[in-house]
């Protein structure tokens, strides 16, 4: 089994170091942080240098997670290029386009495959984590024409043995649909918070578990947010339109007819599209990672909401919606 | 102790009744569902027709709660008028205003004070309910400076014994509050649904609990929420035009400097002032109920998110926050 290196013992890097564990593979790690690095290290988790992290992958052929901020993707990225220039590379930037562009453009010839596992807490930190953190959720992993196959498998096998299931996407379809089911999301927990709020303690006092849910991600650290938000402009102005196109109807629709039928029954329909999409029946079938093309193709499942859940040497086992 | 006829045993009227006949009291209803009489016989509440229950309630002086829909509110409004014209009445309607309009005019010399318990379930019938439905609850009743006191009294009663605090309001500052904190969150849940939705399998596939938690109550049955939303037109256009000048301004913040920061911190903000709302130390104090303009007082204090946690004779005790 492949080492896995992990640079950042967040709340992300930590809880892929312990998931790894857990799956019996060689885990060691490396963090700026030093209360990240106690916590580890009172785990028994093998915490390095960077540098020395970074070497022991390049001896070892382990597979190198970045989970570092996106802001220090850069950083890391130089390191990486000096000291395991041909490692297996994967980070878990949640916006993709330029997680991939940027370490693209730092190790030309990077073996990488991004990864996005779609799971949190609303804390952070090493201490928050935990090696179940991802058991059941997605994850989805960078699949375009040219990602490099055994950098691809990599990212998968680690997905699968923290216990997730595999989306297979291109980072710019990963990173329109995260902005209307996350970051969307986020916004709307703001505006749905402050507009609240502005009705005075009489509205707060009065707010119950339809308040507390829609506004539970403005919870987060507002910081974490922001980057993240902001980080996904393009995608989120497009799923923005899409929502204040959806609101200003429903505006005109109440003000005029005074109906919000049309609003509330396609949101009670999209809801229930999600819940069968999650709960009905799926079929799996296995399909070889040696035919041309194979990457394309699934990405095209991944379109249509299937999952990676097996893989050995030669096939990929995927679980398709019925 | 004030007997207590419940008229609708849905999810709201059977849990009061269950939670009034734990407090000790005398309880019996009528409905015109089928099911929930079943439903309610089967646990050994005392089931009536509607005019018997009331000829009861009449001649024993006890409060009916008036438990139906808002659609059925003139019919039964009627029943009261010709059974039971003197008795002292509160109902449970969502949307203040319009039901205390509706009463007053077919009960002219009512003795009524209008009760929103905050709480409910995603489910709906006698079967979904329970006695405890309102333990820790806020439920808001009416208080004008012309709201007959002993109707008052009977109701902020009633609410004590189902285990929930009161926040007293105005019927028009209490649709404009859950225009805010409930309706809103009911409109946003579903454009947040549909708009992710258009994302197709992919982004549902993707959709983690910032999604499950931000559309859970479009999962609601549409024609309740339609009824509920559209009930306080006027209270949710103003909500809804606030809501969409914050995110037209997020929207134009993303699209011109790719900032979100003031609508994150914004929104993050509000929901600390909530949430410390709910946990920060309060102080009780003691109101007298025989000084003069005593309604109006209790109402300026619910506006600064004060509850009614207790009542005797004279005195109602008040929680207030820090």
């Amino acid at each position: 089994m492949r080492g896995v290196c992990v640079i950042g013992l967040g709340l992300i890097g930590g809880s892929i170091l312990r998931a790894a564990d857990r799956a019996g593979r060689a885990t060691w790690g490396a963090t700026t942080s030093e209360a990240d690095a106690a916590a580890a290290e009172h785990e028994g988790v093998t915490v390095l240098e960077a540098e020395t992290a970074l070497q022991r992958a390049a001896a070892e052929d382990a597979l190198v997670v970045l989970a570092t901020p996106m802001g220090a993707l850069r950083q890391v990225g130089r390191l990486l290029a000096w000291h395991a220039p041909e490692a297996l590379v994967t980070d878990v930037c949640s916006v993709r386009q330029p997680a991939t562009q940027e370490l693209r453009s730092l190790l030309p010839g990077a073996r990488h495959a991004g990864s996005h596992p779609m799971a949190g807490t609303a804390e952070s930190g090493y201490a928050a984590g935990s090696a179940e953190l991802f058991d059941g959720a997605a994850w989805a992993v960078t699949t375009e024409d040219d990602t490099d196959i055994t950098a691809w498998r990599a990212a998968v096998e680690l997905a699968l043995d923290c216990g997730a299931q595999v989306v297979p996407a291109s980072d710019a379809a990963h990173d329109a649909a995260v902005a209307r089911v996350s970051h969307l999301s986020h916004v709307f927990a703001a505006a749905l918070a402050a507009t609240a709020a502005d009705g005075g303690p009489l509205a707060l006092s009065l707010a119950g578990g339809s308040f507390r849910d829609g506004t539970r991600v403005a919870g987060s650290d507002p910081a974490l947010v922001t980057a993240m938000t902001e980080g996904n402009r393009e995608a989120l102005l497009d799923a923005l339109d899409d929502a204040l196109g959806r609101l200003g109807a429903a505006r005109g629709a109440l003000a005029s007819t005074g109906s919000l039928k049309s609003t509330v029954e396609s949101g009670h329909a999209a809801r229930r599209s999600w819940h069968e999409l999650l709960t009905s029946e799926h079929v799996r079938r296995n399909v070889s990672l040696t035919s041309p093309g194979i990457l394309g193709r699934l990405r095209e499942l991944g379109e249509r909401g299937a999952r990676v859940v097996g893989l050995d040497a030669g096939e990929a086992t995927v679980e398709m919606p019925n």
